[in-house]
């Protein structure tokens, strides 16, 4: 199945994607969080659709889709996951998965608008594979990693590198700004995705090509993330992990690109839909 | 007022301390959450107290505390935010703010089990004064920046040193550890601490006193903290800062000191009343 949830911001509504057509599902589910992961929901829902394939209602494509999981406890970031964007940002191979945490306040929806914040000269695009956890896992085995997916996401780590690398701390100042993480168009779940580890990811700037990767290319595999990061923290039905990028984000040029008001961002991968930025100013 | 939550992991009920007992207040609360916040709350409750003072049911003190808010949208922490501290580790003093965030998985209740993580060697401690946001905050001044709290809370920032300093990537890899956010034993609203930066803070591993500081001695005072944060994501109500620790941490030692299992800590800030956590290892 395909999740998706569409609505106003704050308002969404559950639904899901048949034959490219959205439906709204909200009378059968309340709504992707943590309960409903938790819950078998995923099967149920497929029951239910099954059941109901002929009365759903329709939703029109003009819709706005929001993030396809409602608010998760955390989002949590792999960071120099491929070879090629590690070599472009100057940092040495990682010998273990680099974590740091996206402030969930930064969800917004896969088409809404990228807010440059404000004194940010630097903010820049990421396309990743997210991860989204279906049972709660800690201390989980990477040989049964695989079982702790509900699905995938497209995402967009946008992240401000002045913030993030030029102002003192940690990574994550510069990765929660309001924004900062289109997440969608749907999440598919996991059975939707026949080989998670030969996904082509691209990315364009104005129509321009940056960022054509495959996750063949990821220096730690999903199950070993998810097997890592459970040795930190305990992750939740409907947390998300996000997976690093491939190179071609703006900090790796000669010189560096960063985004201005009015460019337009594109980005997808295989099965996992596209998504479209508008950027612009903050209070614009 | 000084809120608590009570009640067996997972299913706690709110409360308010009045003259050092504790009542029940879930007949008109639903629980300390963005919601109650967002919405008067603590207004609402002052008249709901004060109207049934006489009614109210008592709970025994013997009960379990949980953490006096359900869970945040996130957890801030301000690093190296005093110069004893900074010191005592071998860090520079920070320009700016240091910004690392922790997993809200691993909030608990004040007297709860520390558990040390699996592979751990270096689990530490860090008696901080916590922050809890009392209205949506994107970019205050720091002028109004106190009109955004809710109140203010004890809390220990555990703190794994090895996963935060040796481990690659972020320092978050070593603070969102399961336990590791003892939080209360209650919030105290903001009205009830006449000078949030005149507070003592004190810290005893196994009776004997490792931590003795004073918030006047913050590097970054609170209004700047949250003013400064602010700029970087946007903070919902409930959502918690914490605002650094002074010196006494076991890294800072020589030789250094990490807790073990049999270990007691008891930490306390003056009118926000104190903690005790046993330490345990994994699956004791």
């Amino acid at each position: 199945m395909k999740l998706i949830r569409f609505g106003a911001p704050g308002a969404e509504k559950p639904g899901v994607v048949l034959d490219e057509q959205y439906y709204d599902v909200s009378p059968f589910v309340a709504d992707y969080d943590e309960a409903f992961f938790a819950g078998s929901g995923i099967e149920q829902l497929a029951d239910v659709v099954a059941a109901n394939k002929e009365s759903l209602q329709p939703v029109g494509k003009e819709v706005r889709l929001g993030a396809p999981i409602a608010r998760p406890s955390k989002i949590v970031c792999i960071g120099l996951n491929y070879t090629d964007h590690a070599k472009e940002t100057g940092a040495t191979l990682p010998s273990e998965p680099v974590v740091f945490m996206k402030a969930t306040t930064a969800l917004c929806g896969p088409n809404d608008d990228t807010v440059i914040p404000r004194n940010s000269e630097k903010t820049d695009w990421e396309v990743e594979l997210a991860v989204v956890i279906g049972k709660r896992a800690s201390y989980v085995e990477e040989a049964e990693a695989m079982e702790y997916i509900a699905g995938y996401c497209l995402h967009n780590d946008l992240s401000e590198r002045a913030f993030q690398l030029e102002r003192q701390g940690t990574w994550d100042k510069g990765k929660g700004c309001d924004t900062f993480a289109p997440l969608g168009p749907w999440l598919a779940t996991k059975d939707e995705v026949a080989d998670v580890h030969n996904l082509r990811l691209w990315l364009t700037l104005n129509g321009e090509k940056m960022q054509d990767g495959n996750t063949a290319n990821l220096v730690f595999n999903i199950p070993h993330i998810i097997s890592y990061v459970s040795q930190f923290m305990t992750l939740l039905p409907g947390d998300v992990i996000s997976t690093g990028t491939p190179a071609g984000v703006g900090l790796g040029m000669n010189p560096q690109v960063y985004l201005k008001p009015g460019d337009v961002v594109e980005l997808g991968i295989d099965g996992l839909g596209t998504s479209r930025q508008q950027v612009v100013a903050y209070g614009q």
